[in-house]
């Protein structure tokens, strides 16, 4: 069976940094951006749509009420978001059967539970996460500091909700990982190999 | 300045092994029932005694209310409680600053927070923990499933809220950790060499 590794990470924790150098360290395939690619190549949907729907838990309609009974409306969006999920979980675990792999996010140690894949999760304190996002993104260089604490926050709750919403699991719980790594006093380039030597 | 590893667990996670083999694999100093010991060497306390007082978190009294002002009575006990416990943040840090070495349980990692050690937790699900204990430790042979799961828990229970009562941060929180790791399906021994490359 190959091996797998799965990535969760909090915003401006440079989990995706660390997936990626784990990979090219172990030779293994990496997928992050690669899984949107494929889910709008095969939906014929765009990529930035695909991007919206996959971090958003989708949000159901008022179910209507008939008689005595509810039937909860599904909306056309809540159909489509259902479907690129299907396809993102079709794809992961079409990955996954390929060869060795790192995939970053979305939901993977969940739509991969069979597989056995290793679980780490990548996390920082605030200070460490601003800081790191301001020397990587040229976007955030013109956020105040409240600003970009607010975008960190907003996208971790996104990323909560929406694993939350897909795995019945609390988003970032140590219990559904097998590693969890603080990365506010560490040069990730440093860690990779110690971390590697694990597989 | 030494490097200093601290670890925290929870009970029959396989916490105490892995710091015993990471300071073996390292060659750094292990202190863990040696802390008990020098404390009672220098109270005159005995072992059983003080392992009794750092396994609870002290109880106050209840306030006295004279005129408009509280007046929280301290009783003996709780004096001697919070005497053993200054004993022992003394005898860590003074072992910090011996040698390298890893030091299990006992706020070492908050008491050493200024020596910037390398935190680590361990943790386990519950019937890893069960397995554990079972595999180990002959007292715990005689209980059964429920009766051991009972003991692993309030054990636990007890280190929050001693680790609570003393550093004023929620137990087993991944924030106060550079590195959580899960041994449920982790050999130790397997894990110990690639942690020790990160030091």
């Amino acid at each position: 069976m190959n091996k797998i590794i799965t990535i969760g990470r909090e915003f401006g924790s440079g989990g995706r940094e660390f997936g990626r150098r784990l990979s090219e360290q172990l030779g293994f395939a990496y997928y992050d951006q690669e899984i949107i690619s494929e889910i709008s190549k095969r939906t014929s949907l765009s990529e930035q749509y695909i991007q919206a729907v996959v971090e958003h838990r989708p949000s159901f309609s008022f179910p209507i009420h008939i008689g005595r009974s509810f039937y909860p409306s599904v909306s056309p969006a809540f159909e489509q978001t259902m479907s690129v999920y299907q396809e993102q979980a079709r794809i992961i675990a079409e990955m996954a059967a390929k060869s060795n792999c790192v995939i970053v996010g979305r939901c993977a140690d969940y739509i991969l539970r069979d597989y056995r894949p290793f679980r780490i999760f990548v996390y920082a304190d605030m200070d460490s996460k601003i800081k790191r996002c301001r020397e990587k993104g040229p976007e955030e260089e013109k956020l105040s500091e409240k600003e970009l604490k607010q975008k960190i926050s907003d996208i971790d709750k996104k990323r909560a909700k929406y694993y939350e919403f897909y795995t019945g699991h609390p988003w970032g719980d140590k219990l559904n990982f097998d590693l969890c790594i603080n990365t506010t006093q560490t040069v990730i380039k440093e860690l990779v190999p110690a971390i590697a030597k694990l597989f």
